[in-house]
This record gives structure tokens, sequence and C-alpha cells, in this order.
């Protein structure tokens, strides 16, 4: 395989108004602007070039992106090949993520990480589409050896080794021809998550429950947060909708203390809820174990991991029985690399892997990391799925599909994360043309 | 008490050449340029103006300054008066870290964290300047209720509550003036890092040990983690120099495997180190407490918090045992108040306090943190002492004096954060003059 010339590096500050309908409020996020830091990595050959992003809420997108150029000046002094990379893809990883000067910004957490995901996403994209398949396949094609290469192992070693990972890896190889096959004609399961937005009404939560159910989705979250009895409310509300058979999820994105997320938690019990999902600080992993533990005999778990920040933390909170559901986000991690490392650990443990989704682009990666979980990683499938929530795919040159309740099988190379030119064009944050519409009508008025 | 009116705010990116000279170097960090984000809060009053840092290490510090340019559009959005900020500065800080938007980027973590480090620092300084106190002092004269008032407790009730909090400092007060007397007299004890850099020769540490045994410190701490072989030659050189009574520290700045450090460590037990910091990831709180419980018969402590992110993983720290000596850092907690929640905290459980020092104007603000600490908080003072270096103090308009191995009680009012309009004019980059000759020299290549 012949690696083309990197030739430079543009990097983008894209934003979507979202505000404007309440699509992504939570009880933490009551205005979010869907936006993203992206990246493309021109080459020599002008048809190919690598797209990452990395998923922001509007303000502060700018920050990001001056820590990809951070990121960038790192590359720039490295001066490897593609090829060096690729095949050496976990070093190039920790050289990234550990400058010796810019270390102390992170180090592997918040912006400094948000913009390696979005410029090690950019990567993978690019060997995809160099390679010419989907992202999964890449993945899934790579011998068990070549896929750990990608991983920087630092600091995980009290919990899964290089060599037990390529063990277990080999282990499931004789999963993948069927596997492929049943992706092939179902897809991947997901559940989703527009119908429970706090912002939404009583009759627009029915709506679309309804909706949902029609289309073929089984699988629903709802927001909770606001009151124990607006809650129960709102729950009930979709559970008629719904009926008892169907799993509902519940999500605090939060808002609680430790104990506070016990009591309120017990009194939605009710409602049967499968998890209860960010029930307090995402960095407590032991305030995390103790809800978990005083929810069980209730039938429901915990889950996390949209904003934990690396490796580490989920090492411990798989550990520390803090997550019974393990939701990695493909850009808050350092981008696919670290994510199967991740999805490895789950996996030693028997804990199922349901990523984080939504936002600006996160369904379009998520059903790579998914489509390559089923058919290498995850030997069983019992509450494994993954989220989806309906938003600004449209944005998207190889947009997410999903029927009947499942991801479809991506097929074009790469890694989905183009955007097209026109989004690319109109959006740019804050002189595309729709945000020069928005300031000049009083919609919105600039950051800057 | 009147507040003026602020008028605007100055932020800067002020770095130090300091990889020159090897002085901040350790196993992680091989080539520091010692530089800090830097906050002024004008006032309509001329003569007065809040000053605030961050300390960083060279590159990226133009992050954290977009960073804080972020916040002060939450700053400036919210419109607060000085008198309603300090009024509910716990509220105001929330209001800081909990943007809706903004929050994604960290949430309090990371460069997102160390940028409302500095600006809550630069409110302190204003605060304190206003009062005409040193810091210390205006935290020491502070009613119970009113200290509690600056801190945001959410996510700490599980540990410590504002009322106990209350008690816990009623509790105190009988010590306060004896203790002050204790201050003025005596100073609060430090340990020394300086001697101990990896990139200094043999000759260079045995120089810098008599001549910090001179001056009257008692306490070293020396960096580890090249080899087993390597790091027991030079501590065996500082213990040669400092004798058998005098404390030995260690820190090996997170190069370590979990199992790795304990090895490690029984290795250089006989040179009989108080403490190994920072012995893995900054994020492994089990790994942490793993390493102390393994290292206990040794009796080596692990001492860890310089990158510790916020109050909610120090409270983790704390509960798990990962953490025999509590590091606080001044900026890398979101200032004074984070601060004052983290010592309340160690002092519940009865652990020492013994701030990170050095880099930029850490010195200067944990000299105030630790007269605080002495004055109000700690009933102990067994192995309570400050770190100290000796590098860069003569850019400050008040820097630490040190004297017979203690900090001397600062009295100048404010919170001693205030460079030099020298310094801040010189070393401005990548424009400052100092800067400017670097780059026509070719010693320095321009990061822009």
């Amino acid at each position: 395989m012949a690696f083309p010339k990197v030739t430079g590096f543009t990097v983008k500050d894209i934003r979507f108004p979202t505000s404007l309908e309440a699509h992504g409020s939570d009880a933490m996020h009551t205005d979010p602007d869907y936006s993203c830091a992206y990246v493309i990595i021109h080459t020599e050959d002008l048809k190919l070039s690598g797209h990452g992003l990395t998923f922001t809420c509007g303000n502060g997108t700018n920050i990001v992106v001056a820590a990809i150029n951070g990121l960038l000046r790192v590359v720039k002094h490295l001066d490897w090949s593609l090829q060096q990379i690729f095949g050496e893809f976990g070093d190039f990883w920790r050289k990234i993520t550990s400058d010796s000067q810019m270390r102390w910004l992170g180090p592997e957490k918040g912006v400094m990480h948000l913009a390696t995901g979005a410029l090690i996403n950019a990567y993978w994209d690019l060997w995809a589409k160099i390679e010419g398949k989907p992202l999964w396949q890449l993945l899934a094609d790579m011998s068990p050896e070549k896929l750990v290469s990608t991983i920087d192992w630092r600091y995980m070693s009290d919990m899964l080794t290089k060599e037990e990972a390529i063990e277990m890896l080999k282990e499931r190889q004789s999963l993948k021809e069927r596997r492929i096959e049943d992706l092939k004609t179902k897809g991947y399961p997901v559940y989703i998550t527009s119908a429970g937005w706090l912002g939404y009404s009583d009759d627009k939560i029915r709506e679309l429950c309804q909706g949902a159910l029609s289309k073929g989705f089984t699988r629903f979250k709802v927001k909770v947060g606001k009151s124990v009895s607006e809650d129960l409310r709102r729950c009930k509300i979709i559970r008629e909708e719904i009926g008892d058979d169907r799993l509902l999820m519940t999500d605090c994105n939060q808002v609680w203390e430790v104990q506070e997320a016990v009591e309120w938690m017990k009194q939605l019990a009710e409602v049967k809820p499968l998890w209860i999902e960010e029930p307090t600080s995402p960095d407590d992993i032991l305030g995390h174990a103790y809800i978990a533990e005083q929810l069980k005999p209730y039938g429901i778990g915990v889950a996390t991991g949209e904003m934990c920040q690396n490796r580490v933390m989920f090492k411990q909170f798989l550990k520390a029985g803090g997550m019974q559901f393990c939701q990695i986000d493909s850009c808050r991690l350092g981008g696919v690399n670290e994510n199967i490392a991740v999805m490895l650990m789950a996996e030693k443990l028997n804990i199922p892997v349901c990523p984080h989704a939504g936002g600006v682009g996160l369904c379009e990666m998520v059903m790579h990391l998914s489509m390559f979980y089923y058919c290498s990683i995850t030997k069983s499938m019992d509450n494994r799925f993954t989220e989806f929530a309906d938003h600004l795919h449209e944005h998207f040159v190889d947009p997410v599909v999903v029927k009947d309740g499942h991801y479809q099988l991506p097929t074009v190379p790469g890694y989905s994360t183009e955007m097209t030119e026109k989004a690319l064009k109109n959006w740019e944050y804050p002189c595309g043309h729709e945000w020069q519409k928005l300031f000049a009508a009083g919609t919105f008025k600039p950051e800057y």
C-alpha cells in the first residue's frame, strides 16, 4: 500500500444554532449550539483527504481549534510519513498526547484530549479511505497484533496487557464472518434519545415516541433531573406510549449529589429504568460505584462515559463497579485508538459497551465503532446497543442510516466523518453565510 | 467596604526560556519553558487592579489565554458587581465553571480549569487589595460562614458538608492568634526541590544541597524515574550530603505503571524516602491506593495532587487512601475557593496538605494558602510543609521570602500574584522584547 504525502491541514470551527429549537437540552446543558472543531488532512492526491471532528456545544469551540493547532505543531515538528504514523500509531498517539510542554495542559483530558480526538479521527478517516474500506472493516480486517499496535498501553497494565488483548482478539476471530452477515442483513441495534429532551412538551414527547415506535425503535432514553414528580410524570407518559416490554433508560446529566442520586432513582424505580446515566460528577468513580451498589436491588444499573476523560478513568470505573454500561465517546477519548483500548477493557470484565452518540457526527462515528465491536470484540450481545439521535445528519457526506431500530452497515470508505462542502462553507463560525444571516437578523450575537 | 467598578480585563501570554537551563526538567517534562497565562482585572481606581495567573510549561499557553477569554465572555454576560461576586463567590464560581455551552470542554478540568484558576486568582488578589490585607489574612479574618460561602459545594456532600466545615472552622478559631505570632517570628516550613532536577550533574546536586543546608533547609525532594540504579546513586549522594535525620522525598512525575511503581520504590526504600510523588497516572486513584498499600510496610507514603484536576478527584484520592500527602496546586484547581475546599476535606481525614509550588508564581500563591491553612484549618503540624523552588521570583512585585527553611509571612495587600511591569513587558510571548531578542539570535523559533 502506497501512502500519499500530507501537504497540509485545515482546522475549522463549525457551529449549528440548535439552541433555537432546544434540540440538545438537558438538565446541565440548557441551550447548546451543537458544534464541532473540524480537521482536514490534505494530501498530494487532491481526491484524498482525511476528515475528523470533535463534538462541542457552541461557545469555546475556538479554544479547541487553538488546541488542535497546538497539536499540529507537534505533528509538523515530528515530520513522520503516513507510513510511519500508521505503522506505529500507538507511538504517534503517545507523542501527540505527551508533548513535554503541552502535557501540563491536560494531560489527556478536557480541551487537549478533545483536540486529540479530532486530529486522530482525521487520520483514521484518511487511512480507511486510502485502504478503500469503511473504518469498521479496516479495523475488522487487521490482525490482532496490528490492532493493538495502534494503542498506547501506558497506565493500563494493571487491567489489561497487550498480550492478553491479542489473546482475546484471536479467540473472537471465529465470530467475524457470521457477524458481518448479521450486520449486512440486520444492522446494529440502537436506542433513541431524541424523544426525551427536557425542553420538549408532553405532546411532542408522545408524538415522538409514536413516530419512533412506528419506525421500529424499541429502546428509549429520557432525560430526568427536574423534580421527582415531574420526572415520574414524564417517564410514565413514555411508558404508556412504549409499553412494559420495551427498554427505558434515564439520564440526569450529572445534576445530583451521590446520596441524592440514590434516593431520587429509588422513586423512579417503578417505571423500571434499565439504567441511570451520569447520576453525579463524571469524575466520581467511587460515587458511581456507591450509587450502583445501592440501586442494584432495584434493578437499575449505572451508565456513564460520555464525559469520562480517558482510558485511565474508564479502567477505574470498570474495575470499581461504577459503570454497568460503558458509554464510550468517539471524540472525548483520543480517537479510535483509545476507544478500542476501552472496549477491550470492558470486554475483559464482560461489561456492555453502549456508545454515546448524538451531537454532531457522533452517530456517524460510533456506528463504525459498534460494527467493529460486534465483529471483533464482544462475545455477548446482551444489553449491547448504541445511542441514536436524529439531528444534523444531513450535513454529512455519508450519513448514518437507521432502519427498524438498527444502524445499517456503512460501505463507503472512511470514517463517515466528512461533512458536505456546503455545510463546511455555510456553518463555519463566525463567517459562514448562515451565521452571517443569523447575526444580521439579530437572532444571535457573534461570540467574538 | 466600597467596591470599585471593573472597567476591563487584560489577558497575557507570559513565557520564560527556562528550557535553556533545564531548570524544570523531570522524567515527563524534559524541556519546559516555565510560563503563565496572566489576567489583569482593571478598575475605575487606576491604582487598584487584580492580578491572577495560571502556571503553564510554554507551548500551548495561548490555548489557556483563549480559554480565559472564553470565561470572560461569561463574566461580561453575567455583569455582576464586585460586591455581588464577593458576596456570593461560590455561586459566581459555579456560573463560571458551569456555563451551559462551555462546560462540555471540561468540565472543571484541564485547560478550562487552568483558565478558571487564573481568573479566580485575579479576583482574590483584587479583593485582598481592596481590603488592604495580604490574602492569607483576608481569609483568616473571615467568619467561618463567610469562608464557606466562597466554595461551590456541589459533589462534595458525601465527604464534607458546608455545616460540618463551619463546625471545623469554629473549633479551630482559638488557635489563630498564637499561630499568627508563630508565623511572624518563624514563618511556615518549606521543603526544597531545586536540588534534584534530573537535568543537573552530580556536582551541581552536591553543591546545591550544601548551599541549601547552609541556608537552613532540612527537607529535600529529588526527581527519580531514570533507572533504579541511577536513582539510587543520586539519592545516596543527597543522603550523604543531608544526613540521615533530614527528610528526603522522591518524585517520578508519572512515569511508572502501577506495579512497576511498587517494585521500583521497594528498591529505593533503603534511602528512606518519606514519600513517592506521582508514581503513575495522576488520574489513577485506585492505582495510587494500591501503591500506597503496598509501600506502607516500607514507610513510604504516596504524594500527589499537582495534576489532580478538581475537588471531586481530591475527594476520592483522600477517601481511597491514594494520597498520604495532599499536594494542592494554586492554579490547577479553580483558584483559592476550591483550594480551601480541598484543604478542609484533607483536614477532616487528618491528611497533611503539602502544596505544590515552583513554576511561575506558585510559591507566591501557596505561601498565602499555607499561612491560612496554619491559622485556620490544620490542627496538627505533623508532616506539614510546602514546596519551594528558587526560580523566577525576581519577576514578582512581592516575591516569596524564605529564611531558615521557612516562608516568611507576607504583609503586602493582595495575593502576591502581581508581576513587575518590566517582566510583563519584556517576556510577553511572542512580542516581548526579550523574546524578540531570542528569536533574532535563533535561540528559539516562535511558536506561532
